[in-house]
């Protein structure tokens, strides 16, 4: 009999519900609208709904082996509280997981966004061959998990992997969590339209001013666009986004020694444009990467001050994810597999 | 038969051993000095000579459970190589591993300093009651070392619990590891003198400058006593140290969420001086320590711009480390304690 896990994704705009065998095969996908406007209790069932109706179609045919259900926000493993959440505005220190369980009449797993993306690029994507790894999400915000052994470090409250709030500038931009400087700020997509937007204030971002003045859409990929081309306005905004991202890297690197960490998240598109700083700034800020580092192109040591070099043992790979947006579905669909049973 | 382990800290001034048994007693500590200038197999030589003669001394009303060897510097713990040390300057991808074994005919532990300080307090220390810990050593440098499970988080290489060269400050005071603005720049002992000679040279520091000028063995305690004294620019320097450790653990709590962080090593002994600057950043920084700070005088909130309120799960505690310099000595006796034999 055919073992599947259900999945979901509960974004702020979109509400994803997947069906996953056990081998990572998607044996189908629903995507509905999140109505964040009509309440939480509408969202929740709604979601539930979708839930019953994708195990009721399987379940006759399939041992269903839970369901696992990500969140953006700050959730609270024991208590099964979301404290918090940037896109779900009237989640905060709601029991959401006890409001699910009560309308499916079974136990789920919650667990937060970022952590169930990097899950699902470890089980199936970039870490696959790999028992830890971290991961970086580059969207709206700048999420982040980390996964060892296998599973995702919850800590001790289930609040670890927020990366994303990691101080690069100590008195830089103020950031949503109450902290100056965080990761998120200089590293999202938000903050790559924020740049250029400071960019286009202080003059001289020619070519930025006209992209944001023509493009009621403009965003990080309008920017991207321009980098690509050739603007140098545009290429240093992401210059400067690999900086800070490698300046965090650096960090996790000296201090995790992981053999991988990924980056994915919609602003990750921009790989091309702002990798190359990323590894500049591993070279020079972290011993770990100089005494760890691939032999690529993209990785040469000369710029490195440190005096270690590159030694016999497990290399450190920084790279780009490889599931998109499914990440995170795949790792929801995950979680009921790893469970101690 | 009782049961014995012999640790081994390996400083770049001294050299000691020491007997503990598997509850945690001392049984016999011995102190020599390192006669680093004579060369790595002279220093070999006598640890190896004096491992030997307390091994000798126990074996026939003991079991002997093995050998744990701290030190300082990054160790590939593969190959058993010493890749490079600070205070052993010859000691670069020296096999230090080979060479002990080949001289006491069995298998030894060797171990990053910090990393074994970390176990030490992990297993009679602080942090004695958590599975899960980090803690930074403030002395010449910034060690650290991060414990998961009741073992040392050793990462791919070896090389992890490297928070001492966190990037504090991107553009800040050049480290000895290549990078510019690491924590070990401004939380080692080192740093403190540093600073201390920075704030003379601008002027306007006139206690600190009478100190230096009388005291040839100025240093980290100098500027302690002048700060509880009330020297308003000796207490600026701690401030700015509690500062820089803040961020570093406003970063590791958001990245890792352990129940406990703690501050050793000889400069730590300034924790009055210091600390209430870590617990005003960790509030401002880290809505991962908003969200989980204990109750007490030092961590109230009303400085918190995060909104997100203490919950009722596990508390996050930054604490002094209780095992003072033998903390390194105790968890290197621990290593071969925990080996899975």
């Amino acid at each position: 009999m055919n073992k599947l896990a259900i999945g979901v994704d509960l974004g702020g705009t979109n509400l994803r519900i997947a069906a996953v065998d056990d081998q990572g095969k998607l044996v189908e996908k629903v995507t509905l609208g999140t109505q964040v406007s009509l309440g939480r209790d509408h969202v929740i069932g709604e979601m539930c709904d979708a839930i019953q109706s994708m195990s009721d179609k399987y379940k006759s045919s399939a041992a269903l082996l839970g369901i696992g259900i990500g969140v953006p926000g700050i959730i609270d493993m024991q208590t099964g509280l979301v404290r918090e959440s940037p896109n779900l505005p009237d989640w905060v220190d709601y029991p959401a997981r006890a409001a699910v369980e009560q309308r499916l009449k079974t136990v789920v797993i919650l667990e937060n966004d970022a952590n169930v993306a990097a899950l699902g690029e470890k089980w199936l994507g970039a870490a696959k061959d790999f028992p830890d790894m971290a991961m970086l999400t580059l969207g709206t915000g700048v999420g982040g998990g980390i996964v060892l052994g296998g599973k995702i470090w919850r800590g001790a409250n289930g609040m670890a992997g927020e990366m994303g709030h990691s101080t690069v500038e100590p008195d830089g931009h103020l950031c949503g969590c109450g902290n100056h400087g965080c990761l998120e700020q200089y590293a999202s997509a938000t903050a790559m339209v924020r740049l250029a937007r400071e960019a286009i204030a202080k003059g001289g971002a020619p070519a930025l001013s006209r992209a944001i003045q023509s493009d009621p859409e403009f965003s990080a990929k309008s920017i991207y666009n321009l980098a690509i081309q050739g603007d140098e306005d545009a290429r240093r905004i992401f210059r400067y986004v690999g900086r800070c991202l490698g300046i965090v890297l650096s960090t996790m690197v000296n201090s995790l020694n992981l053999p991988i960490y990924v980056i994915g998240g919609g602003a990750s598109s921009a790989w091309e444009a702002f990798s190359p700083s990323i590894f500049e700034e591993l070279r020079l800020r972290s011993f770990v990467y100089a005494a760890t580092a691939p032999d690529d192109p993209l990785a040469k040591h000369e710029g490195a001050s440190a005096h270690v070099k590159p030694g016999p043992g497990p290399k450190t790979i920084i790279t780009r994810a490889l599931l998109g947006s499914d990440a995170g579905l795949y790792g929801a669909a995950r979680l009921p597999m790893l469970t101690d049973k």
